[in-house]
């Protein structure tokens, strides 16, 4: 099964793919989407949209996982990711492709262990548990890369990868 | 020139669109695209970007012009309606119609002449300035025709209106 692990952004969406067969997870690939900071917030979602659905098409991803939405200390900040969020989630409803959202402290908790983890942790055991030679860059496509595989230690996944092996052996 | 305006939203979508010719407004049509609250974000967001680009296909506008979002009592709220604007944008964008932001008091302003104007009065001068028998139901399609009468008003959409006249001259 292939995990699209996405971290909403405006100025950057970053994304990562995981293949997980039985216990093995295998990353296929990360980076991230872009946008300049200049242009205007239209065009850089129309960018956004334009784009995920591009990856979807190449990735082919069985589920997408992505971050919930929590605001911090910048409300403007929240609102354009807001905006940008809202693009992700219609491109993948478009695409057809299951979506889970999972908090910051749930991948935390599935990476590390521990729901109060530092980032740098979670940054490390990406790494680790994917075999990589380092850590992923930027950051927000390690964070997908962590989102991914949270989805994939998830009983949700479990239970799917369950019924895609029965579908198989049928 | 027709103006569509937008009172965004992920609940309901106000829509109205207005004509100008000179310093005449004329209501062509107004309604609101509504999602179902027990519907996945996901789902809500498709549809909304659906219905809008469809919208467009049929108004026909020369310009979309929409509430900028401001935060007030309820963050929650404001998240989901910052998803379903993200959507919007790209769908005016997507369809390459030129976007016009405005503010509550701006739009107070235009209407009522005083920025800081109750609702009821903005509904009151909405149905006098487009000679309707009756104030717009829902409250949003009468806030979407308050945004369109705001662009018309504005210094932009005259200088348009000009350039549009001088085009059709030579």
């Amino acid at each position: 099964m292939r995990i699209l692990g996405i971290d909403p952004g405006i100025a950057i969406v970053g994304f990562g793919l995981v293949e997980v067969e039985r216990a093995d997870l295998h990353m296929l690939t990360y980076g991230a989407i872009t946008t300049e900071a200049g242009l205007p917030l239209s065009t850089r979602l129309y960018q956004i949209g334009h784009d995920m659905e591009e990856l979807i098409e190449q990735c082919k991803p069985n589920v997408i996982a992505i971050e919930e939405l929590f605001f911090n200390n910048n409300i403007t900040t929240g609102i354009a990711v807001a905006h940008g969020r809202g693009v992700i989630l219609y491109s993948a409803e478009k695409c057809g492709i299951p979506l889970f959202e999972y908090t910051p402290s749930q991948v935390k908790q599935a990476v590390v262990g521990y729901g109060k983890a530092e980032k740098r942790q979670v940054m490390d055991m990406v790494k680790r548990l994917l075999k990589l030679k380092a850590v992923p860059r930027p950051d927000d496509a390690a964070d997908a890369l962590a989102l991914a595989i949270c989805h994939a230690r998830s009983a949700t996944s479990m239970l799917q990868r369950a019924n895609l092996a029965a579908k198989q052996t049928i």
